[in-house]
């Protein structure tokens, strides 16, 4: 008979790709494997001239585009340094730190409002920002291996999502209005400089905003040059939205000009103008002149607008198409518009591009990152030639001839017409650069004085003209490389404009209003037994608040309340050991940022009490509107309580905590843990409080119990205002290979048990949190334990909590998560119900590979095409026969830009409402409903194909994956019993969700063992 | 007078670069940060022609190499996915998933035996691999947005930490010795077709094994043409020993001529011959003949030896000086050879190298990580043009001609020579490859056939020419293009000589033999309760034994013993609900591999006991050396636990686990940690079931409990044998953001309280282990919880466990996993007391930036100096005055390869003497020393200045660091307490050490207050 510890046959066939412990070396001959690996290739084929049909595909190329679990990798991998280069190497200034701390934190809007607030264009930055050259340039992470973080990525996932929820941008209510907030200010050119500066005035309180543009587009470059694939235009729509929230007038159509708008004119009425037009014309080469697009000539200043209109939804009214480009181009220039023509034209069906330059390869103008996107798609680049003649038949271009340029020994570059090379081309895109020169133009910039080059003269600090109230910014100011420089230049007038208008001395330190909107304004108050917090975040009593002067600076960042450090009657003063405070081991070998869990072996505070009761004293003093909760320890003696709660009460403390529960050292000398593990002692002591102090006080209760909701009772038996749950969990982190405890104490390198902390300790802490509120419903409880975020804290509350008190996270950086916590509270509550399939902050997953969007694909027998090797065809060729217009789909993630309808409500909850939410859900075992099933869903376009799924069901679970030898993508059998391993270790979110089963769930009970022996009535 | 809860003065300063919360936008104009960021640059500046002076450098430059804290970030990022495309592409099919967990795991050995195991010359492929076009191209993290793995560099890591380890290859003793193993068998070419060959036979068990070599050092091209930057002659040697270690002879000054060694010769006293010389000439343009080097013409044939000479140190005894290039170079061709002429040229002091190939930009044949290279060096690349003429003048080389190429319709190259272009250069470098054309070769080489192109026939599944005992391997059989696949040719050599000689059918599995030495000869056998343990490595009761199918593949893997899942009477049988297994949050977002934690609700097994009894039974008899325990639970009666004990007693169980500390559901019934919690009932069961039966018994203690210590030494009262501590740990994981607790069951979206699993629970398991162990000695514990690695298991045993259970591990990966626990295991305890500065398998920290070594280096102020903007220069100058060889100090890792002699002692431990040796140092609060403090100190050089260690020090600790605003480099001052936290954030490993305080260590008591009040005698 057929051992019942054996695989049935169709088992035996699933885990045929299960892996094995070898015996053996594997041998396969090198020439097997040259053709084996084509099937599994992910990365191009270097070999492959003719991989890419770009044609008319204008969907994202950008490697930066993230996707939400790509966005919380690269954020967590982000140190979050101290005074940290990014910033310093951004023009805006953004503070990069914070909101990458944000998003770390699943707080995107937090992360947005950080954006914005420096940078009005936040999006198209994102986007297009040359990051090498800027903030990436400077990252700390260079100097690992890893590599520097992926700021545009993450600034334009942030921003994106923020645009999905549907919020608009408003005056801070609490900026100042300027005295002549009515004074009209006129901005000439739509682009971002404009953009930038009309934004900063807006928020500053200026009502007669108004820029002209002189296309019928907004936008400026980001619009017409800067192409689709690389910057949507509905980041740009999305963009000039969030200036009109401001009250900005925009008039299309309007160009500066001595038949239009002079700025003579424009001063008449106007008591200050913004200049921001770009730089008009193209430089053009005297070869070129007389050449034409029918020709086949192009100069980037009608290349790419043309390719712009024809290929960005909505940009025009007008029918525009394509420029058809059939045979080979030509793109002269080594700029960043170089390699955008040289990109774009092969979306408009150049089989093969040339970028020609006049120097080397190694002198190449474009940043790395648009160099890259022209190699990959295989436009060849040529340095070392000057043009020299182009080559005309029949009225078209037919090649162009090149003179040789070298690198003299002085450092010159000298052309050699003796040298010359043809290459066959028949388009030529000109793309050397730009320029001020049309006189009409001219004319109109007067009385503006010009420089040497031809630019007007500015005062590159204030970006005023020679004219004292009119500024310059963007390319015709001379400072700007790059749309982020436009920006800050806007945005550094919008700040001079102020200070003229007002009336201000220039010394004055810049006040610029952050980003401000609807969610700013969510109330975060909330009340517990009878005490006001002006928001539910403290410091816990813990290394962050060693002394009242890290308390007072913690309450000038923002946190809403503190406990102090644990003090005690000065006969029971402490002395640590060192070392004391090491990182966690929990989360595997993790060094650097976001350690999981700390241990500490520290004890109470070092210092006395005399000290603790003058620094509360003072604190109330100076931050009335702040909570300050005393913590205090004795052994358990009631003199001792009396004497120190007493103190404590006096010095002005607006609670007290009973630490009850220091799992180390103290526990040793009767207090502590000692007292907080005995109910009798814990009611004890709260009787003895009670009749001392007329504040409340709370029990801080100790998770290394069998039974905490008893020690609670306790509490509340005795008399306690409510509990804080947990205090550390006791226990061992680790050991060193000859045996060396970490951390190891004296000579003899001894250790205790310490209290782990962090995130480490959640699970038990919402389990304390819970069961003490489903307990003793309306015994405040005030939460702690693994909270490092708004997120949590949302958590934490629905779990019962009123307030939250922090440490671990703190001791991961530093007092200002606080702005992340109060910006990301009010989204969660803001959001609250009002996007029924958003969780908190986080959007639905759309399909997508690596953040861009992909088209669901079957191929004809109904299998699943993974994206690799063969199949990347396959899929090419099942997309062209699909009816639906693929690239639509690609595009698909625009939609999200338009502030969405899905909200459902507008009662914002106040966190008292979000108080014990969750606990009518949380309960006993014996509730659970057995006969609602779910199995696994595994989405085909969304794998990756690791078959971590198939692995896990195969050595944890139930055998109920099959793994395709060929396209690698899993399947779920019928065998599955929704045990949920599989989505718990799937790396892509949401790929796999778990689904209501529709077949019978028929239980394996071992049954044919029935024919064995005769010992199972169960089985049916 | 001063409040005392504001920061003094001093600190106030220390403060001045911690962040605050913003209230306003942040302002400077574009010009200044234009200049700012260049003083925090890491990155190239693109703009600086000059800014490299490589000049005699051969410090490594590979972008790969990785420092451990790399490693083990880059191997814990890795998926280690089903069927993984990664070994499908590799030519030797390297099992890289496998090594790259032992990664993960620090075992180091692990991972070495798992590489050389199939690839002999696994450390110079690890650094010569062009892996984007192998393995790392069909790695599915391509599909992510992190990207593949550096597969190539964690090769190199593992492997050069195992080199370091001093232990030599061996022949493993199982391995059956061939019938003909003493017959002669010669090699020609030292080459790494050769080695390998050579390798493999010499594992198989020939004992005549002589390799020939025409040169005085041996290496093939790894020696003579791979650069030293790229590949150090120490690794080569290393290899090479490795090669010897079996015995393998090598004799070089042989060469293959008609006038030293000739095939027919060979095969006069040999049984079979393996010729793997490689291409020995250089393939020559005849424009180039009578070119020579002291005109300035090399081929790369001659170039890179020359090079390789001067600058491998010990390569040849001749005094060899570098080729002095104080021109401009052109490199000829656009393969990898031509980029490692033109990267050596520089450092041969050229001042400009062109890299001239006939072809485009987009066909360089050469990989991306080598052209790569070249171009950040500043190398020109220049295509379209092939060599017309080259011009000299007195005597040398001072220009070269070139014609234009071009693609035309048909897609052939032709050339124009009309179209000349001339560049001036000093030097030219030929490197178009090589080929078989020394007739003097070709004669030797017989009566081997040859093909049409030159070469011998080759059969390319086995390897043999057209001789039936003569094989060829490497370039000169045709199919290697790399060095790997070189390696793979005398792999696949190998095994057809052995099957010639054995006469063994073509159509046999190859089963050639792993990498083997004295490690594996480690016994990691235990005895406990007079059980013996193969190893001490066994399933837990959990998922990965729900069927005993899968408790036999676990045993089929290696697996030493396995717990049945919890099974109980088929009265008391239950059903799961579904979802019930969910990813921990303990971690951070982290999606995919290497979770922290699961959380399950699962409930024991579903199945009947009958099937349990059957299934234990056949397992028993089909593995008899494994040990196999029953897991039962009943609720506390007597009959039950009477009843079912007799029954798994019966079933041939060795041992019986009884589980009373299952944290959900099962209490409500009465069973599980309802059982568990109370000593009495735990005494009670205990006894009954010690009056049942005769085999030893466990008690599986809970962890939700106040004292462990007292159930487990209720256990001992009741007779139990021994505990397994610990069961999962109770909690709730998290909830979505409307209060959806997950995993949610039901319509109503329940959810119960369930058991933490994984790495989050660690600390709480090492200390119920250490205190259970310290409170009861001698009584056996069978460790569990967060066991993921041997090294974790070491902890485990030194903590007190006997032998330990793994779930949550395997749930993350598969049932492989043992053998890496297994060479973890060995080599921990071989290396134990061996290797005295190492830390289990992990060597001392050199001082590096991104795992290559830096100088020491101060400023002339005695400053620190960072690596970034303006300080880079300032390093290398300082460098340079230095009067010790920088250079010298940069190849100071390499004396790692040599064997080291700092083994102490020879006497392995086994697994009984590691049990509990840390007990003594774990132990109360009291013991520890207070009078012996540390501080922390931070190494500048390896300092990547993100200030984590400064922000963490002012908000959670004694703000005792100072931050340079400048150089970012903190600075530890005399206030530092040793608290420990800084070193806990700080991202690299070692950075920042703690070391005894040698000042009076002054404790801030908060004195100042005595001024205010009188209430602190304790303050001195």
């Amino acid at each position: 008979m057929a051992k019942l510890s054996v695989d049935l046959p169709d088992i035996e066939n699933i885990l045929t790709l299960n892996p094995r412990v070898r015996s053996h070396s594997t041998l396969l001959p090198s020439v097997v494997t040259k053709t084996n690996k084509k099937h599994w290739k992910r990365n191009a084929d270097r070999k492959c001239q003719s991989c890419y049909d770009l044609e008319n595909d204008f969907s994202d190329i950008k490697p930066t585009t993230l996707s939400e679990r790509g966005a919380l990798r690269e954020a967590a991998r982000c140190l979050k340094c101290a005074d940290a280069p990014c910033q310093k190497s951004c023009p805006t200034q953004l503070d990069i730190k914070a909101f990458i701390t944000s998003i770390s934190n699943k707080n995107y809007y937090g992360a947005a409002k950080a954006i914005f607030s420096d940078n009005p264009l936040g999006i198209t930055c994102g986007m297009v920002c040359p990051t090498s050259d800027l903030c990436a340039g400077g990252c700390n992470l260079h100097a690992s291996e890893e590599g520097p973080i992926n700021i545009g990525g993450l600034q334009q996932f942030a921003t994106e999502v923020f645009s999905k929820m549907g919020v608009k941008q408003i005056r801070d209510p609490k900026t100042p209005t300027p005295k002549n907030f009515s004074q009209k200010i006129v901005l000439v050119g739509a682009g971002p400089a404009s953009l930038s500066c009309a934004t900063f005035l807006g928020r500053l309180g200026y009502t007669d905003l108004t820029i002209y543009e002189k296309e019928d587009f907004v936008g400026g470059l980001s619009s017409s040059e800067i192409p689709q694939y690389r910057l949507p235009i509905s980041v740009v729509d999305f963009e000039v939205q969030l200036v009109k929230d401001l009250g900005v007038k925009i008039e299309t159509g309007k160009a500066l000009s001595k038949h239009d708008l002079t700025v003579e004119k424009l001063l008449q009425d106007a008591k200050a103008v913004f200049i921001g037009i770009g730089l008009p014309q193209p430089k053009l080469n005297p070869l070129f002149k007389g050449l034409t697009p029918e020709m086949g000539f192009y100069t980037s200043k009608n290349f790419l607008p043309k390719v712009a209109k024809a290929s960005k939804p909505g940009l025009c009214s007008c029918k525009s198409i394509l420029p058809s480009m059939k045979g080979t181009a030509i793109v002269l220039g080594a700029g960043d518009t170089a390699f955008d023509c040289a990109t774009s034209a092969l979306r408009c069906g150049a089989r093969k591009v040339f970028v020609v330059f006049r120097r080397g390869f190694t002198n190449i103008r474009a940043v790395p990152e648009e160099v890259n996107l022209a190699v990959e798609e295989k436009c060849e680049l040529v340095g070392f030639l000057s043009p020299h003649k182009v080559n005309i038949k029949d009225g078209k271009i037919v090649s162009v001839t090149f003179s040789r340029t070298e690198e003299n020994e002085e450092g010159k570059w000298v052309q050699d017409v003796e040298q010359l090379t043809t290459i066959k081309a028949n388009y030529l895109i000109s793309a050397f650069g730009s320029g001020l020169e049309d006189p009409d133009v001219i004319e109109a910039l007067k009385p503006l004085s010009l420089n040497e080059n031809k630019l007007p003269s500015v005062d590159l600090n204030t970006m005023q003209s020679s004219h004292s109230a009119v500024w310059i910014g963007g390319d015709l100011a001379g400072v700007a490389e790059t749309t982020v420089e436009a920006v800050n230049d806007g945005k550094t007038a919008a700040w001079y404009i102020h200070s003229f208008l007002e009336g201000l001395p220039n010394t004055t330190t810049p006040s610029l209003p952050l980003f401000y909107t609807e969610i700013d304004d969510v109330d975060l108050s909330v009340e517990v037994c009878g005490m006001k917090f002006e928001n539910p975040f403290g410091l816990a009593s813990a290394p962050p608040a060693t002394s009242t002067a890290m308390i007072r600076r913690a309450f000038e960042q923002g946190w809403g309340f503190a406990l102090t450090k644990t003090f005690s009657l000065d006969k029971d003063l402490v002395t640590n050991v060192s070392p004391r405070i090491v990182r966690g081991t929990t989360s595997g070998h993790n060094y650097g940022p976001q350690q999981s869990s700390f241990l500490n072996i520290e004890l109470i505070s070092e210092k006395c009490a005399a000290y603790w009761l003058q620094g509360v004293k003072e604190l109330k003093a100076d931050f009335p509107t702040k909570v300050i909760i005393a913590s205090i320890m004795c052994s358990y003696d009631e003199e001792d309580w009396k004497e120190l709660s007493k103190m404590a009460e006096d010095s002005g403390a607006d609670a007290l905590e009973l630490n009850l529960s220091c799992p180390h050292g103290m526990g040793e000398s009767g207090m502590g843990l000692a007292c907080g593990q005995k109910p009798e002692l814990v009611k004890g002591i709260s009787e003895w409080v009670k009749a001392t102090v007329k504040i409340p006080f709370f029990i801080k209760l100790t998770p290394n119990i069998t039974d905490i909701v008893e020690i609670a009772q306790a509490a509340y038996d005795g008399g306690a205002s409510g509990v804080a749950a947990i205090n550390t969990v006791s226990g061992l982190m680790g050991l060193s290979s000859n045996g060396t405890p970490w951390p190891a104490v004296g000579l003899d390198k001894r250790t205790t048990y310490g209290g782990v902390s962090g995130n480490a300790t959640r699970p038990i802490g919402l389990r304390a949190v819970s069961a003490v509120a489903n307990a003793l419903p309306g015994f405040p409880i005030l939460g702690t334990g693994g909270i490092d975020s708004a997120d949590v804290t949302y958590q934490y509350l629905q779990a019962g909590a009123a307030v939250v008190q922090i440490c671990s996270a703190i001791q991961n950086q530093d007092f200002t998560l606080i702005d992340d916590y109060i910006t990301g509270l009010k989204a969660l509550l803001y959001l609250d119900g009002r996007m029924p399939k958003w969780d908190g902050q986080s959007p639905p997953t759309f399909k997508h590979q690596k953040g861009k969007p992909v088209v669901p694909i079957r191929a004809a027998d109904n299998k699943a095409l993974p994206h690799f090797g063969p199949f990347i065809e396959q899929r090419k060729e099942k997309a062209k026969s699909l009816k639906a217009d693929v690239r639509l789909h690609h595009d698909g993630r625009e939609n999200g830009y338009s502030v969405t309808e899905e909200n459902g409500q507008s009662n914002i909850p106040k966190v008292a409402d979000i108080i014990g939410r969750a606990l009518p859900q949380i309960g006993a075992y014996k509730k659970l409903d057995n006969t609602k099933q779910v199995v696994a869903l595994i989405d085909d376009d969304m794998c990756i194909n690791c078959g971590k799924c198939y692995l896990t069901c195969n050595d944890s679970g139930y055998q109920a994956i099959t793994f395709d030898p060929s396209t690698h993508i899993p399947h779920v059998t019928d065998d599955c019993t929704g045990c949920t391993l599989c989505l718990s270790v799937c790396p892509i979110i949401d790929c796999i969700t778990m689904v209501p089963k529709t077949i019978p769930h028929v239980i394996k009970r071992g049954q044919a063992v029935k024919l064995v022996h005769a010992l199972d009535p169960a089985a049916v």
